[in-house]
């Protein structure tokens, strides 16, 4: 069995702020592009961070920033950027209309 | 801002089997975990895994495979074996006992 622990390449992060009580919000949504990108993606992760935080990476990209938003991400906009980076053929449904 | 992608040192990851739908379940893990451990643990991934299983890696050291322990994992003694890893004063309260 190779190193599970070893960086994945199709890899998100959700950065919550604990003290802001966003964990569920992070495990929601971890769960929805789970859902969506089971076959493509090869984790989502969960992280604890900075004061105020709630921010999604896709590996290296930020594709979504509560601070720069002004707000939290929507599942549809979130998926729809992951499936044009890394799935373009792949249909999502309700979340592309 | 660094590289939030690049691999965490304190690491959890719930290999879990799409097919049996053990998602809500790797995801209701990660949240206990991360509750318990959120100044500890860098993050807790959540990764689709091979057919039927059920892991729990911290680090490169499986705590819990399903196949081999017959059964899935009750909070309590992972709690316990990451806390004895990582975090070996803190108290888990009515984990512990």
């Amino acid at each position: 069995m190779t190193d599970k622990t070893s960086q994945a390449r199709r890899r998100v992060v959700i950065r919550y702020c604990p003290g802001c009580r966003w964990l569920a919000r992070a495990a929601w949504m971890a769960q929805e592009l789970l859902q969506t990108f089971e076959g493509t993606l090869d984790e989502v992760a969960i992280a604890p961070a900075e004061s105020g935080v709630f921010q999604i990476w896709l590996n290296d990209v930020c594709l979504h920033d509560r601070r720069e938003a002004g707000g939290f991400p929507e599942t549809k906009p979130v998926k729809q950027m992951i499936r044009d980076a890394i799935a373009p053929d792949q249909d999502l449904g309700h979340s592309d209309r």
